[in-house]
């Protein structure tokens, strides 16, 4: 990470008879000079010019400016004297429907400060955007909204600044990476015609706002600057995605895929951008999380089954007594049992090949994955046919949208140089066991690459990366949204990818099951 | 005067499922189609973002907009349905030291709707710059100040709105000329720096500002445009007079003067302009008004004496009985004096022209304009020697910062193709008298040309001009300031102006005193 080409700090000539145009005339010409030749007009807010001369003086013209970049113009959001200790602090935010993640950075460095993560406060309302959206229409409700989610970054900001020797008035530009809905709420834009045909945002590119009128705790003249969407679907934080992932530079040809609340995907390079949101299909997080729980302690990650003896490794989170099974987990122990032929290629538990471990529970088989008698709760740990049906559907669905959005553009998923894969689910799924599966293509190892919570890293990019500002609104412009089309196209891939791995096992040389 | 091109109506295509974009990108397409195709980017307050998808949905995407041009982008500041009936209003702002003038402008068609003026409620504290300033550097004084100029400008717009039938919400756009201590209290910068050597302002280019950020009254998206100066001494108004005068767009060669609180010159064309302001040598406007009054009823303004008889022909404003003398009024009656032979060419009352007229008061001669008799007090109204030496040199110093001026670019003031004079000063002067005592030059008299309140005129131009912006900006780039040298050559030729009409007479070949 680079610093940021946006503190500047610079020696002003005192005024004289012979220089003696206006103080900030005088700023923002030596400002100007600092800036690349190609910069534009720099604004200074009202309220800083009533400042301005004061500062001058007491500072002798030695001054630290923040400069904070909106197409092909420069807005002054901080300045104080050179000999000012606190650094200019810039404020990251993945603004996720389920979680929100900060990051405070040191603007003149590039350096991360702080990091700090809370859940959505908007969930006491609804754990979806639907809900969310339903209740902005009641009266008042999207007030409600907008001040749970300023009011929680408030409270963020105050923590963070403290665990950084700093105060909210230290910070001076913010970049904002969400999803459409949850920009329109942090924004206080009403959300109603995002879900509703023929599916419409408030705006899509957003731009620069002051830090102020959003009622976010930061320094009088900072600005905020909200990642642009490319429609209802098809938000900011996988812009954000894009640019820190770097998809868009690229030579040859490569992929993102973010599964988080909603799945999405971008394929591209340098001179093109296709992309498309998995709403259609049964939606691959739900059915990966349905029958389990969020990483934490005591939760199954990881799972191994030795072939010749049918013995399960099993290895939960901080080692702790298993108590249930996250989405990385679920992909490892559906790998290991299709490797092992304890499930057949439609996923369906083989009795013969399960043994003592199949059991009957209301009429409804399941597959013993902890014995009672090694579980935190007692009970066993189980995965039943009806979980395993919903992780086919899911798988199929995410290969089915991967499989669609190549063949658009004619390129095999073979031929992609890269595989991103962000979020939590990018970071601990084994790439080797969503293969065996069929849910990712067969490609070599090496080219799967977790980026982690690349919503944040794309935003965190727009603070400290001079070229990243443009790159957004470059990458807003190319991209081409794929409306997918669920016609019978669509279902024969999807019915053809519900086998394990694939109807076509030839797609999937590298799977070998017993 | 010219229809705003800043008023479009436009109607939007209505979303469907093939062009869905943004209701907000939605509008900045259509109003881009709308505009110049050279126009920029077009930015909408978070304030409108939030009020838009129930206005378009209300309105059936059929709206009227308001723009406002700021260097290359556009503000949206007003917007309502097409249906609306009230006018999208404008107002210009003459920000005088000592009176305050308020144009409201139908943005839609250009036409005036109503007019307002008031004393600036600064004068309270103190009639000039200096005064201020100084009370401006007492705790509390710059906001006081502020507030001052502020409010009384509030009480003038809903009296303005009142008589238009109007609301102040329905202003999206105002313009504002003044000097630059008075544009320095209007936005609450502080001015000490203005009068202390070498002469700082906070800011000579203040650009577009929010008139809610100001405090002014007006709709919630309204811009304020702020008349760029050039110096401490050389202030918006005059930039908005040049404007007015179309000075900077002439090919021949002309002046413009405003004698108001400060005496300001520019001389140009469409290829140069040169300024500088009437600072050094005694100000103009107090040896014309110190002895006299300003306009109003009984007081003189016109004044003939038949050479013949010696008779005076004394006019007053609304034909009252005479009780002062203004401005005008002082010129007419210096340059009958002269003509008739009762002043020399030194301005020295002549006693064998004057005859019974000339009394002598606490040892200074007067000369009896109007005799008690005929006067509104029942006294003698008179004009003392003090009187007449004051304007003597007053109009010495005009004529010698006008050769000044003229020498310096090596042009003689006889070429001059134009002479704008502005102001009441411009309004009221009889040339041929002002030419007669040699305080401006012998030109044919058809070459002045009187342009009113042109700081208001300026301003009103830039709400309903689409080119009066970019000239703005223009004009104040390319005049060079000439800082008033008052060293032996100024002086000589002051001392050369002090006589009647000048020490060379060959000068004022129409000048033929008795």
């Amino acid at each position: 990470m680079s610093a940021s080409p946006w503190v500047r700090c610079v020696a002003l000539p005192a005024p004289t008879l012979r220089n003696n145009t206006a103080d900030a005339d005088r700023l923002v010409a030596a400002l100007s000079q600092a800036l690349p030749a190609s910069a534009g007009a720099i604004d200074l807010d009202l309220d800083l010019l009533r400042q301005l001369p004061a500062l001058l003086r007491r500072s002798d013209y030695r001054l630290r400016c923040t400069l904070f970049g909106d197409r092909g113009r420069w807005i002054l959001t901080g300045i104080s004297g050179t000999d000012d200790a606190r650094p200019a602090a810039g404020l990251a935010v993945d603004l996720g429907t389920t979680r929100v993640v900060l990051r405070l950075i040191d603007l003149a460095t590039g350096a991360s400060l702080a990091e700090h993560a809370f859940d959505n406060p908007q969930a006491a309302v609804g754990p979806d955007v639907l809900t969310r959206i339903h209740h902005a229409e009641s009266p008042d409700g999207l007030l409600h909204l907008n001040a749970l989610i300023i009011d929680g970054l408030n409270l963020a900001i105050r923590a963070l600044c403290l665990s950084a020797g700093l105060q909210p008035p230290d910070i001076c530009a913010v970049s904002v990476a969400g999803n459409t809905c949850m920009t329109h709420l942090f924004m206080g834009l009403d959300p109603r015609w995002i879900i509703r045909e023929p599916y419409i945002p408030v705006v899509n590119r957003p731009g620069v706002l002051k830090a102020a009128d959003l009622g976010i705790e930061a320094g009088p003249f900072a600005r905020v600057r909200v990642f642009p969407n490319i429609g209802s679907y098809f938000g900011g934080d996988l812009i954000a995605g894009i640019l820190y992932s770097g998809l868009h530079r690229g030579g040859a040809t490569a992929i993102l895929v973010d599964v988080g609340t909603n799945a999405e995907v971008v394929l591209g390079n340098r001179d093109w951008l296709i992309g498309c949101a998995g709403a259609a299909g049964p939606a691959l997080e739900s059915g990966v999380t349905r029958m389990g729980m969020l990483a934490g302690p005591g939760v199954v990650d990881r799972v191994a089954i030795d072939t010749a003896t049918g013995r399960f490794d099993v290895h939960t989170i901080e080692e702790s007594p298993p108590r249930g099974i996250c989405g990385s987990g679920v992909i490892d122990l559906a790998a290991q049992l299709f490797l092992s032929g304890m499930i057949d290629i439609r996923g369906k538990l083989v009795a013969a090949a399960c043994g003592e471990r199949l059991k009957v529970v209301d009429g409804l088989r399941h597959l013993v994955v902890v014995p009672a008698e090694q579980s935190a709760s007692g009970e066993d740990l189980t995965i039943s046919q009806a979980d395993l049906d919903s992780l086919i559907r899911s798988k199929a669905a995410m290969y089915t949208i991967l499989e669609t959005l190549a063949m658009t553009v004619g390129v095999g998923l073979g031929e992609l140089s890269r595989f991103y894969v962000a979020g939590t689910f990018g970071c601990f799924i084994n790439p080797r066991s969503a293969i065996a599966i069929g849910m990712l293509p067969d490609l070599p190892l090496e080219r799967y690459v977790p980026i982690g919570n690349s919503s944040l890293e794309g935003a965190a990019l727009a603070l400290t990366s001079a070229d990243a500002v443009d790159e957004i609104d470059c990458i807003r412009d190319r991209i081409t949204y794929l409306e997918l089309n669920v016609n019978q196209d669509f279902m024969n891939r999807f019915s053809a990818a519900k086998f394990l791995p694939h109807t076509d096992a030839a797609r999937f040389p590298s799977v070998n099951a017993k």
